[in-house]
């Protein structure tokens, strides 16, 4: 990066650089992102012939498995022609063990069908041809490592290092947020992202599906909200797609985490039910604000709707928001006002109570709610299992308080992939730590990961892959690695190539480090 | 724009919007862009069958022009599934005047084969179907215009307005620039470039062929300059592609301006040719700093090397750069320190010297050499019809001190792209105005136009499009349209549309408004 801001002062000033206009980041070959937790080396490698290479299984199996040996088995095979390698001399010099002509997957328990929160990742691995794990997931994450090691040797071979690897994740929660409300994107392009998202070893695509600008989601009980809430007719995710989306998710190892943001960012929702917003009055008379807390209706239409996205979303948690709930609208509103003149509360008792009786609706289905950090208001009583995720303002300050309280929490404040600056910024991503606050051990335990949010204001299906990567691998190595993974100069290096691994598999990701061949 | 930076508030602070999340901004529908000049319409519509069009030639006729009917043949039948439409309820209620089965180009004097400085592009067009021009680059252009005037109607027709159009140029060099040498494009990335400046009507495709990074331009006399000096092999640009992009741009009336910075900016020549540029000592010993300008050897290599460029592209403008020329290596140099002190001269000076030099080498050619800002140091003579391109400073200032010189200038300094904020920036392009400086009117007359820059420090193949589409817009309008086009609530709606055109013509651009449908 040094060199790097070296690049940039010469473009606005002038003069900047003299004798070296700055290094080409030097890939590494052979490195693996996220760095693991454990890994040993000896100097020799193994040569494998990508025409006669096989991937086993010698434990436990499921479809998972079988498709993740197949989807590996293609991309192990792909890498004779990839641009990062060993100079010749390096490929002359070195000692070579012998062939593999297998690559054993040794799974010691039976398949778990979807992913989940806490699920097991651990995977141990050996260079000659052995990923190992407990679990079907530790499986997933030891082929992408494997896949990782494995660089083009001479004579159309390829070669991976004699390497021992013992590794897990550090924290439990480590997602990728798309927001296809602001524009809406393709069924192609999520799947893109959760290709890039095995990639990098996120395990939770949390689906900003609907918001303000569009409702893409096709509702079973109301699909009037698409028909007349989408941007455009067909425009929306059926709920094929999203069955679609959620076993691609699946056979990956990641989650699908829906939000339906409440009461605020519903505009859309109006378009077939104004009766559920507040209809301002006074300077914003015509204008629809936030769902209507007051009304009895609200809430029904919610748990109708909540009681479906639950069917239709297997994971166990669900985002229901609550962030940016402007009170304008309520205020103007004479039912509201009057509502809480009579009652003798605040406006921020009126949000209070809109979130604990929304939170309550999922834990009453035996769910889990996931809101953003502005329902924490004053007093407020959700269930004491609900996530907060921060995003926004001091982050220490604030998982210092919300995990005093006993709340587990989602980090997001560093990694908002939407904001730019010139040039590359993956490195202030990267030197984000999500233990980086004051507290107590039990209260760095609730700490369950955190999140990139690639929010669509700026993106649309042409350039929103290219912003995701490889800048969201930041935050996935900080997710990952263990905490003292912070060698700014090895990690650079590392994501040249990952970069260039990434654009080689297909995904559009733009250069991390300034000028060079990715 | 303020609908936009309402919406960032909101994402960086919380809180900021309440009622209104912001509008879409409403795209126009059949508007074009850059605006033309003078334009009348009425209510009418024509209506055109797109299986039943043709695009005749009436006039003088040349393969540009027969090329061009063809090209726009088909943007045109390809607009019936456009996105941006009339709603159906205008569709019905307007009337229509008659149907059109040929739009006739009308070419009244016979073609130049290659753009120039300074090339006729004026044009007049009715709505009815008639494109006149004293000039194929004016038919060019009118094309362009008549194209966008097209949008989708019911029942698989489409339909242009009523109307009429005279148009021209308000600078008559309209640039981009593209560096090659910090990453290496793709020819189909160039060829894509290429498409989009003709939908914006820019003329000038200035080629930042080779810098510090890397040399693609496969030299006929110094071959080893791109086997050492590219990227990888291969990664060059062939003689045979260097005429297909010259080619392809004069079918779009896109004059090809090619770049070879000296003396500075030629770490990659080093490769091959270590003995021009200046072996640094002291502090710098191993180093290789700017080209050697006491050795007569430089100078000859220089002629060698320019007199085969001035072959290979035939415009006659040559960019010699002479920016970002650091001292520190030649200080170091016990010889050209040497020199210094015996001739009682100054570093500056040398650099003077250099300039003076070079930009000779071109005029005794009979071409005419361009120069970066930095060229114009203390007492420098080089030839009068040398043209600075200003990127850097305070512009106003120097477009003032450079014109009342007499020299010719381009404005860049407003306009680079690879400089980013969060969101859209173009706005900030758009209200930047070239004669927007103290000066004579012939002082201002010496403005010939101005350029985007696409330096590619952190763009590849994967997402220099998405950076460059629709932000050059801008630029491309403040060149094209009258100094008066300065309504921004209007030409954020324009570019919404054009947007959306240039996606749905295969280039992906990025949205430049926030929320919406492109």
């Amino acid at each position: 990066m040094i060199g790097f801001v070296v690049l940039l002062t010469v473009l606005t000033s002038g003069r900047a650089y003299i004798v070296d206009p700055g290094p080409v980041v030097k890939a590494t070959v052979g490195e693996v992102w996220p760095r693991p937790h454990y890994q040993s080396r000896t100097d020799n490698f193994f040569l494998i012939d990508p025409k006669n290479i096989q991937i086993t299984i010698v434990g436990h199996t499921c479809d998972t498995l079988e498709q993740a040996a197949k989807r590996y088995l293609d991309i192990i095979s792909n890498i004779t022609n990839q641009l990062i390698r060993h100079p010749q001399k390096e490929l002359d010099r070195v000692p070579h063990v012998s062939r593999i002509r297998e690559i054993a997957l040794n799974l010691t328990t039976p398949c778990e069908h979807m992913p989940y929160l806490g699920m097991d990742e651990r995977y141990y691995l050996a260079g000659s041809g052995r990923i190992i794990s407990y679990s079907i997931w530790g499986i997933l994450r030891g082929l992408e490592t494997y896949s990782q090691l494995i660089t083009p040797h001479k004579d159309g071979l390829l070669r991976v290092p004699d390497i021992r690897i013992r590794d897990y994740p550090r924290f439990p929660h480590r997602g990728f947020l798309l927001d296809t409300s602001r524009h809406y994107m393709s069924m192609e392009t999520i799947y893109n992202v959760l290709d890039g998202m095995e990639y990098n070893k996120l395990n939770v695509f949390h689906w900003h599906i609907v918001d303000d600008h569009s409702f893409p989601y096709q509702s079973i009980n109301f699909p009037e909200l698409s028909e007349k809430g989408a941007y455009m007719p067909g425009w929306v995710y059926t709920q094929e797609d999203i069955a679609n989306v959620i076993e691609y998710a699946r056979l990956r190892g990641i989650r699908v985490v829906a939000e339906f943001d409440v009461p605020g960012h519903t505009r859309s929702w109006g378009q077939s039910h104004p009766e559920i917003l507040t209809q301002c009055e006074g300077n914003y008379a015509g204008k629809m604000g936030p769902i209507n807390p007051i009304k009895s209706t609200s809430y029904d239409f919610l748990k109708v709707l909540f009681k479906e996205v639950l069917d239709v979303f297997p994971d166990r948690y669900l985002h229901v928001g609550g962030d940016e709930v402007g009170f304008e609208c309520w205020e103007s509103n004479s039912q509201i006002s009057s509502y809480v003149r009579t009652k003798g509360i605040t406006f921020t008792d009126l949000q209070r109570i809109f979130m604990e009786n929304v939170t309550r609706m999922i834990t009453d289905r035996q769910a889990i709610p996931v809101v953003w950090q502005e329902a924490m208001v004053k007093d407020v009583n959700m269930p004491n299992n609900t996530v907060v995720q921060v995003w926004t303002g001091n982050w220490r300050d604030l998982l210092q308080t919300f995990t005093k309280k006993g709340h587990r929490v989602l980090m997001s404040q560093c990694w908002y992939l939407d904001h730019l600056l010139t040039g590359g910024d993956w490195l202030k991503f990267y030197r984000c730590e999500p233990h980086d606050f004051l507290g107590t051990d039990d209260q760095k335990k609730l700490v369950m990961g955190g999140e990139a949010c690639m929010w669509s204001e700026v993106v649309n299906n042409r350039n929103v892959l290219q912003r995701i990567f490889p800048r969201v691998s930041a935050a996935a190595e900080r997710l990952w690695s263990p905490r003292e993974t912070t060698n700014t100069d090895n990690a650079k290096r590392r994501l040249e190539e990952h970069t260039c691994r990434m654009i080689h598999r297909g995904i559009p990701a733009q250069p991390p480090n300034g000028p060079g061949i990715c």
